[in-house]
């Protein structure tokens, strides 16, 4: 047996070690460097601190900010003449963009007792802003398709694949009638239209309290949980509305794209009273929910549902700043958080946006005392996230061949709240957010960031019976901000980051989530009582910006991503032999009758039947090989950056340029064949229920669609882009 | 990958082929003797298929059953008068016990609404027996204490160790209060004594509706789940209440034994009252139930608690019935299921009590047919279970040097259902319960019992992302029930069966367990309808009774027996390593502040202290080697006895002497030296959260303890109970 203690003691020291030796070199820099870039930070934190957070948060978040709100506009104006103020060169770039707010909305029922369900969210003690309706948006699902339907309503728990599957083995089905659905389990696009496939006429979204209600805690205003009327508001929306020839097919047909039913979206109490109308069978166990009653599957009780919008052209105003560069102006580190809400958006996003002032207002003071990043740095404050990542996107196809040619750093904010640093993105960042959290002191605890990271990790893992070993390397990113065009379909290594604190799993900023109630109030109640952690946050995006900018050789390590890499490997060929293996099962299970036997008559369950399980292996080995390559070619490149001292500028150009290659080696530039928007080979949402980004996407698409012979074409392009990588790193070494 | 329909297929078919192949030999038969056994079982089932089950179910629940009640002497008299009336010898043998019934009982709110607790039942429409009040035990905890306390009330979710830790974490304790406890997750006798150890002066448990309520299904009537104002009885008896001497003192102070606090039980109608009544911290998400509030620990609002109860002497009535065996009538097959009852008990136990009814008419006309057994079967009817298993265990300490001498095998019943057929037991009874299984017809889909039993065991693997390989070995037992002297005390083979099905998990029987609601109507509804189960467990017992009883020789086989101590090896060996890894990571996230900076500060939890983490390994290898020793001796006794054909009886009576003393091996007569009445050295009732058996229990509390001499000392007995078990089945190969 290890000594344990000994290893956690070292796993946890390091950091605090890392954050004394103030006199060892930076990620990036050398020694001389260093200490020019440590007396940058220092400045810059200096001006963060004294920056006025608690003012600017409460005058962004002082009305409702959807797109096409007056108020919205005000904060990108507001924005861009601070920014402008702090001596930065700012453009307003306006968007036309097709918007479905719905102006109608009826969810009744048509049975006895005639319970229309309310779309409003009521006023609570204590929070001034809950109590002003001008300009506030019901509870509603943007782009909902116009429709009127009379027909029966039927739950189908989380309105997931697996849900449909156990729908049927009920001998139910949704054919004709309004699906009543919880929101949770994937992201509300996706329920709509899986109803529709399944030949559903309406669709009903509610939030569970099993998710955010009070089984998690007290409710608003006793507490931060969501109360029975608090109401989750989400798009619908896809590209096309960005498209105006597109657009204009919808705003004449009044729906959107593939989507033809209406959809509404309700609070738990609210739903309650839909749920006991419904009889017929009761619900598989999976399905019951949070709500004082037995769920039944329904089918009986019949419901009115009616949803009309105007749909109107409205203008998203992305604002973006850029401070040029010193050195090399021709790379740009860019840094983006969208200013949309649905409602004031205290929580989601304008914390974030208030970290961005800060950083802004600091960057820009120390340009004009003469430190002007060596990089050029562009802030984006985004219109339109909410509505479906739309101000993001237009920006960064519009840009699309400068981003090719300049970008090589982005970092997104969202939600943020206090407690833990979390960072998703590119593995060969691990080493930069590292080295960012050892500098910063937690203002609650007085550890560093770092420290209490890996803490929360090891306590953590502690929890399940195991050790936490290894490095904290981010995640790879999904679907959900504005990092979405950089990282999934321009390649730009992508970072995502925020406080916030997990209890049990549990995210507890998502309780007034797209509500009314995610207010200045809220938060400063149980977001970030006094702002520390939206300082923090601005001084650790500063950091992660300046030691990008400023750095002599780009600060990004590629151990961790090969091993991440090898990891991806293994997580395809597991998962495609895991679900053959699946299909042989169920398909055994089916041809002996088992199903049958193993449930009970009066359940009167309807066993399933064959699926395909058609199988053909697809050999990794030649990527298997050529990620080892790259593994060894990773490890010589980060042992050689990491003792070459400051270098001449020329001499680091050319590392640079080579390591500008490695990112760009791992796009596909006609796009993943079975979704061409996304261009990167490592990396796409995930597809599967759970999955937040699949791996390897373009060769799991292929496995999934049991294409054997495009999966052996991803499979040959994924390993040209990893010898190609490993090629770039080779040439990054021999410039050193 | 292995051909995996091929595989299960095989698997589910050899249910189908063992259950056509009614020339094959019986296991424990030749030929000859299995023919005779198949014709004799046949008749068998003739006469219980034509018993009056229904008639029998309905008059045996038609009062409150409880031990000192008028009705369940009257259960006894007309089973006894049955049996005798039936064939077989009867005596009725009278147990004194004292008993506590609380008559005074009383929890109220001291705060603003004066809230009271009711601890009775109403009556539901559709179900006669719930309006009959004459002789119905309210809600209660038999044997709580008296007493009378004014106390704050703390919620301190199942109130297992785990929990008190936690509550320690957030800085509240129990000293000096009452506490609210869940009814789940451990024996009820457990949660009064941890919570008296930690200084409470009451405690109150109530069934939260997570476990069995609504959100399981429709409650009664409308289905079969647990209302709000369904309570689940108990009792907190100890042995010495059998103990005249002993129970006098308990009697003189009105309390049981260790324990001295009082204690109530209330359905979760009333807990919510309480439950809404605490303020104090929010609970550990773990803690919150399934009613519709957040879950604070309390500690503010107080509580009156007062218990009191007549401590009276009472008679326990077994009947105990035997059909003295035609040619080995000193060897003894023990059929026992009690038959008190909490109120009327139809499922548990009254059900059982019908089969055994039906089983016993039935062999006691094959008797008088002239087809009396081989060996004696006694046919055990018990009282005092429900009060702590008291009428069995009192029974079998008073035939103890008979059981030594003549007991071959104790099969129990108590609550049943429809479904699966479930067998908890002994390994080397496998053989036994699989050829019964494949010999019986399942009433709803025509396959057999073992196909139902494998198909089952096979989807809930899939379900699980598994194969379901090996053997249906039963899973030993642990302490629920009368088989617990038999099993862990004087180490008869024993087997506890019952008919059933888990819904994802969740037994369907649970609902209305210990309530009032466990009546004739439920269980003609939910439980059984038709009766087509209690037949089938009728004739599932007669045949495992009379497949032991003919034998030539016994039908045990024990390759299964030594594979699952190896298993039992494995678990110790990891369960101790785990223990000790567990410890080590906790104490050095304790040395390292990781619990202070992993939790955020506005929880104001308080990090744990250190824990003891002494350690020495103790060398499982010679076990080990005996234990492979014994598996070879195992599978060489298996196919011998496979092969052997019909034996003349003397060297069958060889065999069989030698198969008895396999058995007696395992047993370490002083006791295990932590809980001296238990003496089976490789079971005893799990002490750990979720453990319902601990495997090797003499060496694992020794280990628990840190006591590395006992363990070293249980582990060479065991070693050498191992090497003489491996000898009596050499021994026995040599007489075949």
């Amino acid at each position: 047996m290890m000594a344990m203690r000994a290893f956690i003691t070292t796993v946890l020291l390091t950091a605090a070690a890392a954050a004394s030796a103030q006199d060892a070199s930076l990620t990036g820099f050398g020694p001389a460097s260093s200490a020019a870039e440590r007396g940058i930070e220092q400045r810059v934190d200096a001006s963060i601190g004294s920056a006025d957070l608690d003012g600017w948060l409460r005058r962004l978040t002082s009305a409702p900010n959807q797109v096409g709100s007056a108020h919205n506009k005000e904060n990108a104006d507001f924005i861009a003449a601070s920014l402008r103020q702090w001596g930065w060169d700012v453009t307003v770039e306006p968007v036309r963009v097709l918007v479905a707010y719905p102006t109608t909305q009826t969810l009744s029922l048509s049975g006895g007792d005639h319970y229309a369900a309310d779309f409003s969210e009521p006023a609570v003690a204590g929070d001034p802003d809950t109590t002003r309706k001008d300009g506030v948006l019901p509870g509603m699902e943007a782009y909902s398709p116009d429709g009127r339907v009379d027909a029966p309503l039927v739950f189908v728990n989380e309105g997931l694949a697996r849900d449909y599957d156990e729908l049927a083995q009920l001998g139910e089905s949704v054919k004709g009638k309004v699906v009543l659905v919880k929101s949770s389990g994937a992201g509300r696009w996706v329920k709509p239209r899986l109803a529709q496939e399944h030949g559903a006429v309406g669709v009903v979204i509610y939030s569970d309290p099993e998710a955010d209600g009070f089984p998690k805690g007290e409710v608003y205003p006793g507490g931060a949980w969501r109360t029975d009327r608090t109401v989750q508001r989400g798009t619908l929306g896809i590209d096309s509305v960005l498209d105006a020839k597109g657009a204009k097919t919808l705003q004449a047909e009044h729906r959107t794209g593939d989507l033809a039913i209406p959809v509404v979206t309700i609070g738990y109490g609210d739903a309650e009273h839909f749920l006991r109308a419904l009889a017929g069978k009761p619900v598989p166990l999976r399905w019951q929910g949070g709500l004082p009653l037995a769920y039944h599957v329904g089918g009986d009780a019949g419901v009115h549902l009616e949803v009309r919008s105007p749909w109107e052209w409205r203008t998203l105003y992305n604002v973006v700043a850029t401070l040029r560069g010193s050195t090399w102006p021709d790379e740009w580190v860019i840094r983006g958080v969208h200013h949309d809400a649905w409602v004031y958006g205290a929580w989601d996003p304008l914390a974030g946006t208030t970290a961005l002032l800060a950083e802004a207002k600091a960057l820009g003071e120390q340009a004009r005392a003469g430190q002007r990043p060596k990089r050029t740095v562009v802030f984006a404050s985004w219109d339109g996230e909410e509505l479906g990542i739309l101000g993001s996107k237009a920006w960064a196809e519009r840009h699309a061949s400068e981003l090719a040619k300049h970008a090589v750093f982005y970092l997104n904010n969202d939600t943020t709240g206090r407690g833990f640093l979390a960072a998703g993105g590119d593995p060969s960042l691990a080493a930069l957010v590292d080295g960012v959290a050892a500098d910063l002191k937690d203002p609650e605890t007085g550890a560093s960031v770092q420290a209490r990271r890996l803490a929360k990790r090891a306590v953590d893992a502690a929890g399940k019976g195991k050790d936490a070993s290894g490095d904290l390397i981010p995640e790879r990113l999904g679907t959900g901000s504005d990092y979405l065009p950089f990282a999934h379909r321009f390649g730009v290594p992508s970072l995502h980051v925020r406080y916030g604190y997990d209890r049990n799993g549990d995210d507890e900023s998502v309780p007034v989530y797209h509500s009314l109630y995610d207010t200045y109030t809220h938060y400063q109640r149980f977001g970030d009582p006094g702002l520390a952690y939206v300082s923090l946050l601005a001084k650790t995006n500063a950091r992660l910006v300046l030691r990008t900018a400023n750095a002599d050789v780009l600060p990004w390590r590629y151990t961790a991503f090969a091993e991440s890499l090898g990891k991806d490997i293994d997580r395809v060929q597991a998962g495609a032999e895991a679900t053959h293996r699946e299909a042989q099962r169920h398909n055994a299970l089916v041809a002996t009758d088992a199903y049958r036997l193993a449930s009970v008559s009066y359940r009167q369950w309807k066993a399933p039947a064959a699926v395909d399980d058609a199988w053909e292996p697809v050999d990794l080995t030649t990527l298997r090989a050529a990620q080892q390559d790259l593994l060894a070619a990773a490890r010589t490149y980060d042992e050689a950056a990491a003792s070459a001292g400051d270098l001449p500028a020329s001499r680091a150009a050319k590392v640079n340029a080579a390591l500008r290659t490695f990112a760009s080696a791992w796009l596909q530039p006609s796009g993943l064949p079975q979704r061409s928007w996304y261009r990167h080979l490592l990396q796409a949402p995930g597809r599967k229920e759970g999955e937040d980004v699949a791996p390897l996407p373009g060769i799991g698409d292929a496995l999934g669609a049991k294409d054997w012979a495009q999966a052996r074409q991803e499979l040959a392009l994924t390993t040209q882009a990893t010898r190609k990588a490993a090629a770039s790193l080779r040439a990054a070494t021999a410039a050193l």
